[in-house]
C-alpha cells in the first residue's frame, strides 16, 4: 500500500530537524533494473528551486532515487536556494553510491522535491545528515515511513496502491492545502514494476493527473512546488499496455487526489461538483473550477446552506456555453432549481454529512466532469492565518 | 451628501416589510428639466430580472424615476420574478403621475434595482405599497433616508458629493459582500444638476467605474444584481465639458468605491494592492485582481502575516509579463522581497492597522494599477454561511 509495494523499490523516512517534531526527510530508491521516469509539474510560473531542478532531470529519462523534505518550500530563494537543490542532489548521489556500489550514479538521476514554507532557505546543515540518515535506513517497506516523512498540514499520510496483473503500481502523496489547478499544492511519488519506458510513463501519467489531481481545488491557490513523479523498476517483467498502464496509474492518482480532499485544512465537508450537458469537456471543467472557487459557495455549505442562487451566479461568471433560464442545479440529489429557478424545496436537501454533491446540468450538449473541493470555514481561516507564525 | 444635494431631485425611503426590520424601499425622482440617464451592469450572465428590465429602460435615453428595494434579490426567479419588476415600475408610474401631475411618465422611464437573497419571488403586496409611501414621502433631503433604505448586510449608509463649479455630482450605494470584478456587488445611483446628454453621462460613467467600482475585488464573487446608474436633471443650467464632468463623476465613484471596501463583511482589513512596473494596464489589474482573489493571501494579511511568498505564488499563476526573478514586493512600505528572494526582514513590517498597502513591482514596463479588497476572516466566514438562514 506505498511505494514499496512495487518491487525495485527501496525507501525511508526520517527526522533530520527541518521541523520542529516529527519526520521530514523522505527518500525513495529505485534499484531497478529500469529506472523510468516521467514527471509533471506546477503551472504557475514562479517555481520552486526542486521543480527546476527536477524539471531537467525527468528530461534526462533517468532518475534513481527522489530525495524529498518537508519543513521548507526552497521556492523564491534565488540563486543560493537553486545551489542548496542541487548540493542536496550530488550528495544523495555520492551517499547513495558509496553504500550501494550497485547504484553507480550522477545527481542527474536524483530527483529532489521540497514543501513547507515560501522564501526561506533550507537548513543544509540539517538537511544533508537527515539525507545520510535516510540512506542507512532505506527499506523494502519503508514506503510508509517515506509518507509519513513528507507530511506539512496534512493530519494523516496518503498512500496507495493499483494492481495490474503481476505488476503494480504503489503511491505516496502529501498536500492539505494550496491545492489548485494545473496541479493540486502537493508532491506525489509514484513507482511500479512493470516494464514502460519514459514516453509510455508520460503519456500514461499525463492521462491520469489531467482527470484526477487536476480536478481538485480546494482552495484555488496553486503552488509553486508542486510535483508529481512515476518511476519504473521494470521489476516484475512484464510490460502492460499503455491502456492497462494509464488505468492502473489513474486509479492510483484517483484514490490518493481523494485522500488530499478528505484531508484539505479545516474542511468540513467534501464536496464533488458533477458539471453535466456541457457543450464540451472544457466548459463543464471551467464551470465546476469557477463554482469550487466561489467563496460564497464554499461558505454557504459549510453553514449547510444549500444556496443555489450563489451557485448559479458562479456559473453566470464563466464563458461555457449556456442559457441562464436553462440551467438545472441538484444539491445531495435534490433539484433545488429547474430551468434557472426555484423548483423543489431547498429544505429537503440534507447537508448534515461530511460529502456533498453538487450536480449542474448546463443542458448544452453532452460532456460532463467532476472537480473536487472543499467547503471554507472558520478553521480554515485559523490554520491559514497561523501557519508561518 | 447625497443624491438630493444636486437641485432636481428628490428621494424617500421606506420600511414596506419586505426585511424583518429597518427600510427596505427606495425611491429617487428626477423632477428635471432634464432626464438624461447612463447605467453599466454586472457582466454576470445570471442577471436578476431588475438588471434585465433596467438595462431596457437606461437604452431608452429617458428615466425620471429609480425604485430600488433591499430585501430580495429578484434574480434567478424566471419570467414570474420579471412580470413583478415590471409592476413595479408600472406601479411607480402610475402612482407618480397621480400624485405629480408635472410628472407625466410611463414605466419605460422608470428604473428598477433589488438587492438580497438570490432565488425567491418578491412579496408584492408589501412592495408595492411601499412604493406608495415612498411617493408620499418624496422630499428634496430624502437623500440619506434613501440610502439607508438599500442597506443589507451595510453596517452603514454609503452616500458622497463631488462639487462641480456650479453644479454637483451626488451618490449613494449598498454593498458589502460579492463584490467582485466587472462590477462590485452593489447598487449605486449618481445624480447630477449639471446639463449633459446621455452619450456625455455614459462615456463619464464608464470611465469612472472602470478604475472605481471595477477594481474593487472585496471577495471575488460577482453578483447578478450590480447595477450604478446616473441620472442629470440639467436643473443647475450649467454644461460642464466632458472632462470636467469626468473628474466629478470619478471622484464620487471613487469615495464610494472606498465606502464599500471599509464595511465589507467581516473583514478587518483595507487593502489596496498597487502593481506598478507593469508591460501594459491590463497586467497590472491581472496581477492586482489575482492576488487580491488569493485566499491564502487574504488569511495571511488577517493574521498579520506579511507572507510575501504567497503573493509571488499568486502572481505567478498571471499571464503578465514579468521574470520569476525579477518582482519586488513590500508590505506598508517593507520590501520584504527583492528579485524573487526575501530581502528586507519581515519583522519590521507593522500590519496592526486596518490599512494595508501591498505593492508588487513587475520591473516590465511603466504602467500601474490599483485594486482594493479585504483580508479573509473568521467574521466574513460566519456571516456568509449564516446569511440566507
Amino acid at each position: 500500500m506505498s511505494v514499496t509495494t512495487p518491487r525495485g523499490f527501496r525507501a525511508a523516512g526520517v527526522a533530520a530537524g527541518l521541523k520542529a517534531s516529527g519526520a521530514d526527510v523522505a527518500l525513495v530508491v529505485n534499484d531497478g533494473p529500469d529506472a523510468g521516469v516521467a514527471g509533471v509539474f506546477t503551472s504557475n510560473r514562479v517555481k520552486a528551486a526542486p521543480v527546476l531542478w527536477t524539471q531537467q532531470v525527468v528530461q534526462g529519462g533517468v532518475v534513481r532515487a527522489v530525495v524529498l523534505n518537508s519543513g521548507g518550500a526552497n521556492a523564491c530563494t534565488g540563486p543560493a536556494g537553486f545551489q542548496d537543490t542541487h548540493a542536496t542532489a550530488e550528495h544523495t548521489a555520492a551517499a547513495l553510491t558509496s553504500v550501494s556500489p550497485r547504484l553507480i550514479l550522477g545527481a542527474g538521476e536524483v530527483a529532489v522535491c521540497s514543501t513547507g514554507l515560501i522564501g526561506e532557505r533550507l537548513p543544509m546543515p540539517k538537511l544533508l545528515p537527515g539525507v545520510r540518515s535516510a540512506i542507512r535506513g532505506l527499506s523494502r517497506d519503508g514506503g510508509p515511513a517515506a509518507a509519513e516523512a513528507i507530511m506539512t498540514t496534512d493530519t494523516r499520510p496518503k498512500t496507495t496502491v493499483a494492481r495490474g496483473s503481476g505488476w503494480t503500481v504503489g503511491g505516496m502523496a502529501k498536500g492539505a492545502g494550496m491545492l489548485a489547478p494545473g496541479m493540486a499544492t502537493m508532491l506525489c511519488v509514484l513507482t511500479t514494476d512493470a516494464v514502460a519506458g519514459p514516453a509510455t510513463l508520460d503519456d500514461a501519467l499525463r492521462a491520469a493527473t489531467r482527470v484526477t489531481f487536476d480536478r481538485v481545488d480546494s482552495d484555488g491557490c496553486m503552488s509553486t512546488n508542486d510535483t508529481v513523479l512515476l518511476l519504473s523498476s521494470g521489476a516484475s517483467g512484464i510490460e502492460p499496455t499503455p491502456a492497462e498502464l494509464v488505468a492502473a496509474v489513474t486509479a492510483a492518482c484517483h484514490d490518493l487526489a481523494q485522500q488530499l480532499v478528505a484531508d484539505a485544512e479545516g474542511a468540513t465537508k467534501q464536496i464533488a461538483i458533477d458539471v453535466v450537458g456541457a457543450a464540451d469537456e472544457d466548459d463543464a471543467v471551467e464551470v465546476g473550477r469557477t463554482v469550487a472557487r466561489n467563496n460564497l459557495v464554499k461558505t454557504a455549505l459549510f453553514g449547510n446552506d444549500p444556496n443555489w442562487g450563489r451557485i448559479l451566479a458562479a456559473v453566470g461568471t464563466t464563458a461555457a456555453a449556456f442559457q441562464p433560464d436553462g440551467v438545472d442545479v441538484a444539491v445531495n440529489g435534490v433539484w433545488v432549481c429547474r430551468g434557472g429557478a426555484a423548483a423543489e424545496d431547498r429544505s429537503k436537501v440534507d447537508l448534515t454529512g461530511r460529502d456533498v454533491t453538487i450536480r449542474i446540468d448546463l443542458h448544452a450538449g453532452t460532456s460532463a466532469a467532476t472537480i473536487w473541493t472543499n467547503d471554507l470555514s472558520h478553521a480554515y481561516v485559523h490554520e491559514n492565518s497561523a501557519y508561518s507564525s
